[in-house]
């Protein structure tokens, strides 16, 4: 960056390029998106936050149900024999989780409350951490025969998994999330429906949240307990990192024989069904944080934005307040008349009592996409003073790149504003991507030295490898352990091997992404 | 009834007049709506059920959004301590509750699993049962000024209770709800809410469930705890009894107290918010079952209904049937591009393998409330042939009343039809529960009289009373439960008192409604 340039005053008084992690909190908090409950791993979800999931699950849900999966809701408390039948997902699961053991409280005659011993469950229930094991149940109930699959099953809930070290939306002991869970006649069947729940997940973070992301398949150490394959989509955070956003598990007939899944074929003989599962959670919004947030705060893709415009009067304490604010209405109106990416345009008219500067930045800072200022001088001249969040300064002069535009203008344009955002929010995040993944590196060795050597946020290295299992794998997991770093997966559409292994030295067989992540 | 009437054979083998409970369970498990768990007092919430849910949800929450409340979400772990601090909210709450007191399993040694005592919590935690408390923490984080009221919040979440006798939508141990929380400057905001948020309940009942209500205030003993006044809007089932279908309530400064939400006001000084919740949750669901359900299983009113029309063809697995398939599809397509209730017509063509005979009737238990059948030759002739749910019957010959209607012709009148069954529900019921509302009674003798010679279904009784409160009303709820009766609220629109107490005989204030409940 040249010195000459005018120096902009940025919204944050943390930048990305000097501590990303403590951005990310600023930005939260800046933005309005979450806040620690006070209760011990768990935020609360505040309004602007809440609305991008809500529109978040809005666009996933059709996609779901479009593809025939019907949603449900079963129980958040799951038996302990539940977790102790399928070996593997006991491994995986049954360790940091949540127990209900009482069913009542008594007073403990000092003005407190406590337990009642009296009112002790017989058998322990667990906070649901993930529901194969109940959804399991209730399919070997309805599954009798070929004709019930598949049995394409969802549900939007909470669940949780006691963590240690939180982050918020990354990370913390309860999240929301959607489970899918299906039921299919044949290995064939499972695995397509388990490609379709990743190719939706590919299409719904791609379109709908602008995050480029590469699917592709997880190595052995990174599967889902139980599972005999796990997919996933893996995005690229401002700070080289990975996030994984998604999977798509297809877990062979081990859940079916554990929870007896049987549906008889054709021939009348009883066959085990092959299951998936499949999930994506308010991660997402995490997701979504770091990698359109800036240094001034939220830049929220319209697709997700629970207001894609917001109409600001300047409004001064006094009579003629009145007429602006029709004005306003007027605008919101004729804006929210405009259809924009395949719905009717969002607008919010701010009326909040404050001054119009603040309020200005305050959504800047939440990311609204378009925030339209109006002034008795603009209503005279029919023009509204528009600001794009995604195009914020006027890096010539260091200033808010404000556009003045006549209000019919301004109303015909608003479809293609909102679909030039998306797409360039999306074009940026994937420009960023691609120039930050390194392939060509053939040793162990070189893999060292470009993560130490190549600055704070070296990004990701594909790598050829021999696909070890067992021990030689854990090996190599470790090997990757000591420079912090991790196996993303194997893209889909990635060429195929060329070269030995980086880590076995045997001819390779497929490449993989290496990259430290969340 | 007339004996020459011809006997139709319904399709429950139990009858609403015969025995209304076990009926009850009949068309949950003959509609496909929900499931026993086999986790104690949690029901698994079926596709068919979950989709109603959905539709409420769906139309409900417009109405809440479009009142200017935020949705959020909060822990759905609440300290021990937050309920200790509101007297009569701990009276009332702090009683059958599932409490969380460990974060980690571990093996037995014997195969199975137990909690891990070293991973004990300090601090018990509580699965919510309401959030007043832990959302009052928030509230009093946010709420700086005057400016920042009123602040109104809505959660859509599972609440856990421990019930001992659960009833599958009615009352079951988790189940899900939405609960709004506002804070406000005075208490004739906070009282005006109370109301907005009935007065929301009450046509979201009777416009989208069709569930006719009566909205009144609940005597000081049915009141919320903490609450210093609970409205209802009650519903009357089938068998004569009362359902309270939604609550909302003016909390005063109770709650604000406790949690210390304090606002500075214009001139600075710092004064108690008053705050207001209200809640309705899947009980409605149990509501609209005992309402709109009949001998042949349920009936969805339209507007709620997850598919208004189904498209049943008769197929034959024959190579004829594609024919027949595109048929429906471009029926299928021309019923959805049509606008009914306000929005696009929602139909399903269904192709699930099956006799067409059995596939109709699934469809008359689940209460689609518009079977469309298409024969060969009904694609012949262009015609179909269309059950309307809530006219099943041909009460003259006591066979199914199919219609015979052109194509073009059904498809017209696919958003009158269903304008007309969402209406005709609506009116049954109505007529059903004015009739029988007795009023006139005088004495309490009479009253008891009345509800044991009235048959089994006596529905329920208007009484003068005086409002006694502390013990008086304490021995008055006595009697009352001695005949297993309950107070269900003083309707908003009830005419003035005009006479004497029927339990104090002392000069009446109100009139207020007197019935069995669930």
């Amino acid at each position: 960056m040249s010195d000459n340039r005018p120096k902009i005053r940025h919204a944050l008084d943390v930048k990305r390029a000097d501590d990303f992690a403590k951005w990310y909190q600023a930005v939260i908090s800046a933005a309005d998106l979450a806040e620690e409950s006070g209760v011990r791993g768990c935020m609360v979800i505040k309004p602007w936050g809440y609305g991008i999931w809500e529109r978040i699950q809005r666009l996933m849900d059709d996609r779901i149900k479009s593809a025939g999966v019907q949603n449900t809701y079963f129980p958040i408390f799951i038996p302990l024999a539940n977790f102790e039948r399928e070996a593997a997902h006991v491994e995986g699961f049954a360790k940091e989780m949540a127990v209900v053991t009482h069913h009542r409280l008594i007073a403990d005659g000092e003005g407190g409350l406590i337990p009642d011993p009296e009112a002790k469950l017989e058998e322990p229930l667990v906070v649901r951490p993930t529901s194969e094991t109940i959804i399991g149940d209730a399919m070997a109930r309805w599954v009798q025969s070929w004709r019930d699959l598949p049995l394409k099953l969802n549900q939007w809930s909470n669940v949780v998994r006691w963590e240690m070290r939180t982050r918020m939306f990354l990370r913390t002991s309860e999240f929301l999330w959607q489970e899918g869970h299906t039921a299919h006649a044949s290995r064939e069947d499972a695995l397509a429906e388990t490609h379709r729940a990743l190719e939706m997940y590919r299409a719904c973070a791609e379109e709908d949240l602008a995050l480029p992301v590469i699917a592709g398949e997880k190595p052995e150490n990174e599967r889902f307990p139980g599972a005999d394959e796990t997919w996933s989509i893996e995005a690229m955070m401002q700070d080289g990192k990975a996030l994984q956003a998604g999977t798509s598990h297809y877990l062979g007939t081990n859940f079916a024989k554990a929870a007896n899944i049987r549906y008889q074929d054709h021939e009348g003989t009883a066959q085990f069904c092959h299951t998936t599962s499949w999930g994506t959670s308010t991660r997402l919004v995490g997701g979504i944080i770091m990698t359109h947030g800036d240094d001034d705060g939220l830049c929220v893709p319209p697709r997700i934005a629970p207001h894609q415009v917001v109409i600001l009067p300047m409004l001064r304490d006094k009579p003629e307040d009145k007429d602006l604010i029709a004005y306003c209405e007027e605008l919101k109106a004729s804006l929210g008349a405009q259809t924009g990416l395949g719905e009717p345009v969002r607008v919010l008219l701010d009326l909040k009592p404050g001054k119009a500067s603040a309020k200005r930045w305050d959504w800047v800072r939440k990311g609204a996409p378009l925030i339209c200022e109006v002034g008795p001088r603009d209503m005279e001249n029919g023009q509204v003073a528009l600001i794009r969040r995604d195009e914020l300064w006027n890096a010539e002069n260091g200033k808010l790149a404000t556009r003045f535009i006549q209000r019919a203008q301004f109303i015909d344009d608003v479809p293609k504003l909102l679909e030039d955002v998306q797409a360039s929010l999306f074009e940026r995040a994937r420009e960023r991507r691609d120039a930050n993944i390194t392939r060509g590196l053939g040793t162990w060795d070189e893999v060292v030295e470009f993560f130490a050597s190549n600055g704070k946020y070296p990004g990701w290295v594909e790598v050829q490898w021999s696909k070890p299992t067992g021990t030689a794998l854990d090996e190599v997991v470790e090997q990757l352990k000591s420079q912090k770093l991790t196996f993303r997966n194997v893209p889909k559409d990635s060429d195929p091997a060329d070269g030995n292994c980086i880590f076995t030295g045997e001819p390779a067989v497929e490449r993989i992404l290496v990259a430290r992540a969340y």
